[in-house]
């Protein structure tokens, strides 16, 4: 078998890292051809003196790596010679190497949130007309991708799980005086910043049925949130004779990333960790609660509301996080800023990339603008 | 769609019954066109009287039913206007049905442990060589072949859940002293009484052991069990890369009945009830415990060890149970009594079916001979 040549755009952040992790277990099976990093110049050389990639790329220096070739990241999502596209930039980097690769046919493993959550529809659109495959490298759609394959009847309910958080069980007014060191300390996942804090307001789980939504087509109404604080069980799916399928292991990110290399097969790898039933012991199941975590209703609310919305949305949040880790704002204040951004939008019907960019700097705008008269 | 034909065996039992259940929901997708029951002639005719069907059994008196036609169960399974046979007959008298249902080349929903574990290996290279489908109604193992539909690899392990049975936390010198009565009170499954008492020695799950070692083809050594008392996952699948997959449900055994007609797809059915994540709240895991409930471990070996000990195992475990329930013997004598069977065993080999059927006569004449002496 040939290996299928990866372009890892995004390699020094936690997903990328951990891409390479996988590919590094595989090298009869995936061949990295290409590398995009941002800001972290040395990590970067460091990724590219050991793959050896055709391609590279660093937003903050140029690497120096043999004969390796240095391509704009839409470059090197779109050559002919690369396969798989991992897209895990952050935030809106994300959307214009995912569009290109789209266009270009590729398979795109996707670990960018606001690409789907903002322009989802023109993202899986133009997959669709090109042949492209959109894979999801996130624990809870590639849990929902492996529940849903080999059936061919449309599932009745999705039913993402959440871990909660690590303030699941405060009281509400122990919330609102939360610090940005609390809220990073996330009980079961490693991540980045942006989406440790989105986990303890549940706004990531808000995302994630935006998300789920879009790759799968079902209402609102027909996704749940299921808190379930061991995050061993990824998601659900039940389907109409009431069957439910899951997904489950200890946390790891390299799982849902390898799967979306391996996809359909599964391939062996000893890193990954083994579920110990004689030490799960037990799994916990509750309801989510809205008014403590108000984010979760915001955003499944945009997500309904369509059109430049979810674009707000994630936006504003964006914006409103890091005012939070800034010391700027509460950590109650994030959802009361995404409100105030979602209540002040004037959506744009169905609407094109521009609009969406333009909504997204009027939603950062508005955040900063209602920060100062909290 | 033309709907397919079903030939229920075994239609005034709890499986049948239930079979039947599915298939009123079901007229135009399902016909009943055939109904084979036992000793019960009154709900037998009731039965006839309602599906009207065209071909009809019983073996207690003669059912009497418009232009319906009187066939032996054989002949009734391998009619070529029969596409589903139902095999819900108890214990030895579901051979011959489907070893005739598997060389005619039909769907077999198989819901007769005995069959498997006795002389599975024969009914399935039968079936094989026929192009006969065995598919099982059994919620373990229907759970299983849901979570193996559509995955190209070979799994790593399979995980067959079990309730642990009423004594799951009785301490050992209290299960010697345990009654019929507190034997058939199972915590979440009303099933027949051989198949409850075999779920409270744990019989059950070892013969379970044994039928998805001959239906998926893994090693003993990969199928393990789990304790998990709520009874709401149903079996689980690991595969190569750290992935589990789990199937999900209330238990109510018309889902995987249904399941073995559906399959591929899925029906609609507002009979069969529907997971409550905020009721369910939390599920348990823990190890069997192989000293208090030693059938687990008895059944486990008579299938490593091949041949005819499964047929012996199952055989004696027959003719152990019915003594317990006539209060002849203790309830931890059944193990025993099992253990002295399979000790005193000459196997046969590769076995032919009639080796087999003197395995099992022997074994129960040894199981009453040494109830003699206990």
């Amino acid at each position: 078998m040939t290996p299928k040549n990866l372009a890892v755009l995004g390699s020094t952040g936690s997903i990328g890292q951990q891409a390479l992790d996988v590919a590094r277990r595989h090298p009869s099976k995936v061949s990295v051809v290409g590398l995009a990093a941002g800001e972290n110049f040395t990590l970067a050389q460091k990724q590219a003196d050991e793959f050896q990639p055709r391609f590279i790329s660093c937003a903050a220096k140029q690497l120096t790596c043999g004969n390796s070739v240095c391509l704009p990241l839409e470059t090197m999502a779109t050559h002919p010679d690369v396969d798989i596209v991992i897209v895990a930039l952050p935030g809106g980097a994300g959307l214009g190497p995912a569009l290109a690769a789209a266009r270009a046919g590729k398979i795109i493993a996707l670990a960018n949130k606001e690409c789907l959550v903002a322009a989802g529809e023109i993202l899986l659109a133009e997959a669709r007309k090109h042949g492209a495959q959109v894979r999801p490298v996130d624990s809870e759609h590639s849990a929902i991708w492996q529940c849903l394959t080999g059936e061919p009847s449309q599932p009745e309910k999705l039913l993402l799980t959440a871990s909660g958080g690590p303030f699941r069980e405060y009281p509400a007014e122990r919330i609102a005086a939360v610090t940005p060191e609390q809220a990073l300390a996330h009980p079961s996942w490693k991540m980045g910043k942006k989406v440790t804090i989105d986990s303890a307001t549940l706004m990531n789980k808000g995302l994630e049925v935006i998300e789920a939504h879009r790759l799968y087509g079902l209402p609102y109404e027909r996704i749940e949130v299921v808190i379930h604080p061991q995050s061993i069980i990824h998601s659900m799916v039940e389907f109409a004779d009431g069957a439910i399928k899951a997904q489950l292991s200890p946390p790891d990110m390299r799982l849902p990333i390898q799967y979306a290399l391996s996809y359909p097969e599964r391939w062996d790898n000893a890193d990954l960790p083994r579920a110990d039933w004689a030490k799960i012991s037990r799994l916990d199941f509750s309801e989510p609660d809205f008014s403590k975590f108000p984010c979760l209703r915001l955003a499944i609310e945009a997500g309904k509301r369509e059109s430049t919305f979810p674009a707000v949305l994630s936006a504003a949040d964006e914006a409103a996080v890091n005012l939070f880790l800034a010391r700027r704002i509460a950590f109650t204040d994030i959802a009361l800023l995404v409100a105030g951004a979602l209540d002040g939008h004037n959506p744009e019907g169905e609407p094109s990339l521009e609009n969406i960019a333009a909504a997204e700097v009027w939603a950062r705008q508005k955040v900063l603008e209602l920060a100062r008269s909290l």
